[in-house]
């Protein structure tokens, strides 16, 4: 069957959905990305991209949100305003349910969706984040070399981002509530080595800056209830993670922590159902990636809804 | 053991090596791309990328490839001039030897070596490149909106790309120089769903052209030397892509196409070698993905590096 009356539609407009929307409308697929807020996902949380290839000098977050957005609009998408409440695929098609009430119906869906980053919630982490305040070390440590930085988390993750910085920090602080860490002995031994100076049984409290970038972080011992203030220029904020996967309600397979499950064709357990970027269980979760993963989920989208 | 005193090393500059020694020299790794001619690989065959996430108009494969290039030297990368003639792993540090004797070393090898698609070698098919003559039917096919194609070749790709293209071409021919297709029973059906008008037995002579763009291709009727003249706008050439791997001599899996079998974090069967881009299986050929995989590479060396 031709893919001329076929319909996909994306769900999240972030790198992931902007790309494939890029490549299903260019496919000359009949194509929609829902989004729940603004086109960019989590593009826009960041100041300045400096690793997304083609841009030499950098590019911040909203241009390259836009630039993505445009483009994906000249060649005819379609981007729907909604809130994606839940999924359905018991007939051919599949139901796309908003919480308002409204329903859209798709031939192939790509859950482009993204994912959450837990937040601290204390006074300052908003005003700074992208002024000195991140949520990526692999994005934006490279910015900071020669400086303080404050790691902020326990996990796992948070210990690999300590150690990752110190490859550019003069001084790497871990800051973590617990009198211990969760993370793995060989990340904990790797903290030693590379001299990151931690911080236990101490909670974040607020973060100040000059109102251009941040200079410290004021911390609360649990136990004693003493205030510790430490300088620093950048904070990063490594408490975890969620994927966006609500509206899927195990429809597709995901992992424990609920990140979609795919192959390399971005295929889920679901026929006719694709799911790239953010949302996706892999191993690194860039801009880059994810536009990658897009392309290659509208391909796979395309050739199902070729082979109809 | 610190990564700051490893190497990785990246065959080729297009844009999987360029990607990758981005997030490679970024992440503090001292990082050294070989390339034969200029860096860009296959984009600088592109007269306009179209569907890079980021250009909203479209970019020069020329321009893209610039700007990649100056950010991988923006962040410190460095660029060495080099036919690789083959590689070596026996030791710790991976030996690649240049075709004049020159050699290098390094703790982690990114192999990014790319793909060369096979030419037909006749007139006006060098000329045209990029005005008109294709090698990649979802790359330029939304530039031949109501025009009349030609497809060239007889294997399940350039079927593939001649019903693609249907859905652009008010008119599309495949021609082939057989009296029948090696394509699958599947394909040449869709060939006759989609009024694809095939032309069999038939040798392209020449592409003609104004100078700007394409105007018609020359074909012989190899029974007979009849000469035909198909008027076309563009002609898309798919009789076949090998991937650059005469210096890889089987030490790491290949298919039996000789692509390289990578998973999904771009490791390949032997330690600390890593491949991304045209090089490797996948599912989709272009250079956002490329992109992605030289990123999660890169990330992936990096991982390595840190672990020796």
């Amino acid at each position: 069957m031709n893919t001329e009356n076929k319909k996909a539609t994306i769900i999240g407009g972030g790198p992931a959905g902007l790309a494939a929307g890029v490549y299903s409308v260019r496919a000359g697929v009949k194509t929609a990305i829902i989004e729940k807020l603004f086109a960019g996902g989590s593009m826009l949380l960041t100041e300045k991209i400096d690793n997304y290839p083609g841009f030499p000098e950098g590019v911040s977050g909203y241009e390259l949100a836009e630039k993505m957005k445009s483009q994906y609009l000249r060649f005819g998408g379609e981007i729907i305003q909604g809130d994606v409440d839940e999924v359905f695929f018991e007939g051919v098609r599949k139901r796309i349910r908003m919480k308002d009430g409204r329903e859209e119906e798709a031939d192939a869906l790509i859950i482009a969706s993204g994912s959450s980053r837990k937040k601290l919630g204390i006074e300052g982490e908003d005003e700074y984040t992208g002024k000195g305040v991140s949520f990526c070390a692999v994005c934006d440590g490279a910015f900071f070399k020669g400086k303080k930085i404050a790691v902020i988390g326990g996990g796992d993750s948070a210990l690999e981002e300590a150690v990752y910085l110190t490859r550019f920090a003069e001084k790497c602080y871990l800051i973590h509530r617990r009198d211990e860490f969760r993370a793995s002995a060989y990340l904990q031994n790797e903290l030693k080595k590379h001299s990151v100076q931690t911080v236990l049984s101490a909670v974040p409290e607020r973060i100040e800056g000059d109102g251009k970038t941040v200079k410290r972080v004021i911390l609360r011992r649990n136990k004693t209830d003493e205030m510790l203030s430490f300088e620093a220029d950048g904070v990063f904020i490594s408490i975890g993670q969620k994927p966006n996967v609500e509206f899927i309600n195990g429809k597709v397979e995901q992992n424990p922590a609920g990140y979609i499950v795919t192959n390399y064709k971005m295929e889920t357990s679901e026929k006719g159902v694709f799911a790239c970027g953010d949302v996706i269980k892999k191993t690194l979760y860039q801009v880059v990636t994810a536009c990658g993963e897009g392309a290659t989920a509208a391909a796979s989208a395309e050739k199902y809804l070729s082979a109809m």
